[in-house]
C-alpha cells in the first residue's frame, strides 16, 4: 500500500489516543494482527489478544487503555475498533474520480445531474431525476421517476430506486438492493381474492444510511417508509410499507419487519429477528437473533425468543427447556409418588380409626 | 391529484356500499385520513378510528356498515379496507402506454413480441421468447430462451426469468426476483461429494399473480413448479423446486418452502415461515410468522412455532414457557417437599409400630 | 429428446450397477416415473416407490440394489439418486458454444479474455479483469475490477462479483447472487453512531462451488471469506465477512451465518439456520432447519432448536413443550394435593401426640 504517510503522534491525536513511543514513526497503512507489516499499524480490539503483539511485524498497535507495553509503540484508546475504524477509514479513502455520465447510461429526460458524478455504462435513469454532487452509480442500476438521489452518495452494481424515492446524502446502497417497490397490502373480497391496495407513498432514506445487498425497503402504502440518518442495514433485510427506523439503529442481515413498526434512535436487531406489524420499539431497544417481537418494547430492553420475552428470562427458560423432558419425566414420578404417599396415609389412618 | 371524478353515488356503486350524504359530490381521489383533502374521499377501517373523522378534510368517508352519522357524507360498507382498495385503485390506474420495443433494448431471434408493449432500454429478450399485449418490460429484465409472457404484465426492474418459463395474464413481479434458477438438488457420492441433479422442469406462474423483489422461485427438477392464480407473494420468499400454490394464497415476506410442499386456495403464510419438504398444506391454512411445519396441515387450520402446534396450544405453551424457570424450581421444591413428608410418614408409621 | 443415445449396458457401467436385462437397449434421456417414455430411462429412489414401474412406459429403471424384479429392464444400485444424477447429467449436459464477446457488453481496460467464452450483451467487466476458458456470462452481470474468473464457470443474468474476487473453476452463480459486497461492520462512537470499518478483504469461491439466486457473501475485512471446494448454496443465503465454509457442505436456502464462523468439511445447514459469529462447525455437522445456534458443535453431531441442542434432545424438548400448559396444571395440582397431604400428616401426628 503506497499512499500517504502519517506520523504516530498525528494518529494519537485523530482518535484521541495515548500514544507509548516514538510520535515521528511514519505509518503508511492498518492491519490485522497476523499481516500487519512495517509501516503499518495494527490493533487488538481486547487484552486476551495482547500476546500477538510479541510476533506481530507491524510498527506500531492500537490498545485498550489498560494495555501494558510491548516491544512495539502503543496507542492506547477508549475504544481499539473505533480508533482502527477512524485510522483504517484515512488510509482507505478513495478521492471521488468524477468520470461524468457514459455514454453507454440511458438518461431520461428533465433529470438534474452535475458535472461531478460518475455514472456508469448500462445505468438507466428514468424522467426528472435530481442527482447530487460527487455521486457514484454503478453498472446496472435502474432509478425511477422523479427519485432524488443525495450528495456523495453511492448506488452499487444492480440496485433499483423506485419512482419518486428520495435518498439522501452519502448514502451506500450495495448491489442488488430494492428500494421503493410496492408494499405487500391487499384487501380480501368475498370470494376470497386478494385485491391489491395501491401503494402510492414513497421510500426516504436519510443522510449516512448503509444499506446491504440484496435488502428490499418497500415503499409506503400512504406518506412515507423512512429510515433515518446514520442507520446500518444488513444483507437480505426485509422493511414492509411505512416502516420507519430511528437514527443509528443496526439492523443485521435477514431481519423482517412488517407494516408500520416504528423504532427509536440506536435499536439493534440481530440477525433473522422479525417485528410484526405496529408494534413500536423505543430508543436503545436490542432484540436477539431469531426473535420475533409481538408487542412494543420499552427503550433500552434486550428481548429473546419468538415470542419476544425480556432476554434473561429467555436464557433461564431456554436453559430449562433442554431440561424439559426429564421435568415431565419428574413430574411423572412426583405424581405416582404422591398418591402412593396419599394412600398411605389414609391408610394409616384408618388403621388409626379401627 | 388532478384526473378523472367520479360522484359519489356512483362510487358507492362501485363497491355496493350505503351512501348517508349527497350522491352528486365530486370526488377525485383517495387518501388517508390526515392527508385527505376536499375533493377526495378517506376510508375508515375500524369503529376505533372513527373519532378521526371530525377533524380530517376529506370530502367523504368510506366505513363500517355500523358506522353512526359523521360531519361528512359516509359510504357504508361491509369490507372497507377493500372498498378503499376498490375506489383506489380506480383513481391511481393509469392507463397503459405503449412505448414499443426501444433500440436498447437486445431481442433475441424468433420471438414473438405485439407492437402494443413497452420494452424499456437495457432490457434483454433470449430467442423464441413469447410476449402478450400490454406488457411492460423495466429496465435490467432479462427473459431466458422460449419464456412466455402474459397479457397485461409487469416485469419491474432487474427481474430475471429463466428459460422455457411461463408467465401469466396480469402478473406483476417487483425488481430483482428470480424465476426459474435451478433447484437445489444433488446426491452426495461416495467420496462425499454433491453431484448435481439436472432440473430440466419450469416455474408456471398463472393470472394474476405477483411476487415481490428478491423472491426466487427455483424451476422444477421435472415438470413445473407452480404458483396458481391471484397468488401474492411478498420479498425476499424462498420457493423450491416442484412447490404448488394454491389459488388467492399470500406468503408473507422472507417464507421458505422447500421441494414439493403443496398447498390448498386460500392458504397464507406469514413472514419467515418456513416449510419442509413433501408437505401438503390443505386449503385456507394459516401458518402463523416463524412457525416451521414439518407435516400435513388439514383444511382451516392455524398452526404456530417451530415445530408448528395447533395456534391455540402454541399460544398456551409460549405463555407456560416464561414460567418455566419457575416450574422447574417448583418442581425442585415439591420433590423435596415430598421427600419430607415420605420421611415423615414412615417415621410416623414406625412410631405407630412400635 | 433427440439426442446422443447410449446403450443400457454401457449405462450401467457409468453408474457400476447391475444390469437385469437386454443391454443392447437403446436409452435417449431419463425422466420420472410418470413422465418417461419408450426410449428412456426412469428411476425409483426407494423400494415404496417400486409399485409405479408396473405402469410406467419407460424402456428401463435404475432401482436400489435389493429391489425385485420388474416387467422392465433394471439398473440396481447402491444410491438411485446417485445414478440418476450420472446419467441424466450425461443426456442433459449442453456442449458449450463459444459466441465470444458479444459488442454490447462492456469491457474494461487490460482484461485477460481468451477467445472461448459467452460474453452476453449488456454485461459489465471492469479493468484488469481475467476470465478462463469456456466461461459463460450472462446479460446484466456486473464484474468489478480485478476480479478472477475460472475455467468452465457461468455467471447467470445479474449476478455481481465485486472487485478483487476471486471464482474458481466449474462454479455455478445463480442470478442475483452478490459476491463480494461490504461486510457489516461498524464500530459506534461516543454519541451512538456507527463509524463503517473498512472492509479490504475478499471473496475466494473455490471450484465446483455453485450458489443460490440472490445469495449474498461479503467481502473479509482483512483476509478473505472463503467458500471451498464442492460447496453448494441455496438461494437468500447470507454469509458475512471472513466466514470460511468447508469442502462439499450444504447450505439450505435462507440461512444467515455470522463473521468469522468457520465451518469443517460436508457440513449441512438447513433452511433458515442461523449461526452467531466466531463459531466453529467440525465436518459433518448437521444443523436442522431453523436452529439458532450460539457455540462451537463437534465433529459429526446434528443439532436443532434455538439456540441449538442436541437433535435427540430436542425432539424430546419439543414432544413436551406441547404438553407443557398441561404440566403447568399438574405442578398446580400437585402442590395442592401435596400442601393438603402435609396437613393431614400434621394433623394425625398432633392427633397422635394429644
Amino acid at each position: 500500500m503506497i499512499g500517504e504517510q502519517k506520523k504516530l503522534g498525528e494518529l494519537a491525536e485523530m482518535v484521541q489516543g495515548e500514544l507509548v513511543g516514538d510520535p515521528e514513526v511514519l505509518i503508511g497503512g492498518l492491519a490485522n494482527l497476523v499481516e500487519a507489516g512495517p509501516g503499518e499499524i495494527t490493533f487488538v480490539a481486547d487484552m486476551k489478544h495482547q500476546a500477538g503483539l510479541k510476533d506481530c511485524r507491524a510498527a506500531a498497535a492500537i490498545v485498550p487503555v489498560s494495555s501494558p507495553a510491548a516491544p512495539l509503540p502503543l496507542l492506547r484508546v477508549q475504544n481499539p475498533y473505533l480508533a482502527a475504524a477512524i485510522i483504517h477509514s484515512f488510509f482507505t479513502e478513495e478521492p471521488f474520480v468524477a468520470t461524468g455520465i457514459d455514454s453507454r447510461a440511458v438518461i431520461g429526460r428533465d433529470c438534474l445531474i452535475p458535472a461531478e458524478v460518475s455514472i456508469s455504462p448500462l445505468v438507466f435513469i428514468g424522467d426528472r431525476v435530481r442527482i447530487g454532487k460527487r455521486v457514484a452509480i454503478h453498472p446496472g442500476v435502474v432509478v425511477g421517476d422523479e427519485a432524488v438521489i443525495g450528495d456523495d452518495t453511492v448506488l452499487h452494481a444492480n440496485v433499483t430506486v423506485g419512482r419518486r424515492c428520495l435518498i439522501g446524502n452519502r448514502v451506500i446502497i450495495y448491489s442488488g438492493a430494492v428500494i421503493g417497490s410496492d408494499g405487500f397490502g391487499y384487501a380480501t373480497d368475498r370470494e376470497g381474492r386478494q385485491i391489491k391496495r395501491p401503494q402510492v407513498g414513497i421510500v426516504q432514506i436519510d443522510d449516512g444510511v448503509e444499506i446491504g445487498a440484496n435488502t428490499c425497503i418497500d415503499r409506503a402504502t400512504f406518506g412515507r417508509t423512512w429510515i433515518k440518518s446514520g442507520v446500518k442495514i444488513d444483507n437480505l433485510v426485509q422493511l414492509a410499507h411505512n416502516v420507519e427506523i430511528g437514527e443509528n439503529s443496526l439492523l443485521v442481515a435477514q431481519v423482517g419487519i412488517a407494516g408500520s413498526v416504528s423504532t427509536g434512535k440506536n435499536v439493534v436487531l440481530g440477525g433473522q429477528a422479525g417485528v410484526v406489524g405496529h408494534v413500536r420499539l423505543e430508543d436503545r431497544v436490542m432484540v436477539a437473533g431469531k426473535a420475533g417481537v409481538h408487542s412494543d418494547v420499552e427503550a433500552g430492553c434486550i428481548v429473546s425468543g419468538a415470542p419476544a420475552i425480556p432476554h434473561k428470562t429467555w436464557l433461564r427458560a431456554s436453559a430449562a427447556y433442554v431440561r424439559l423432558p426429564e421435568m415431565a419425566r419428574e413430574l411423572r414420578d412426583l405424581k405416582r409418588l404422591v398418591a402412593e404417599l396419599s394412600a398411605r396415609l389414609a391408610a394409616g389412618q384408618d388403621r388409626e380409626k379401627n
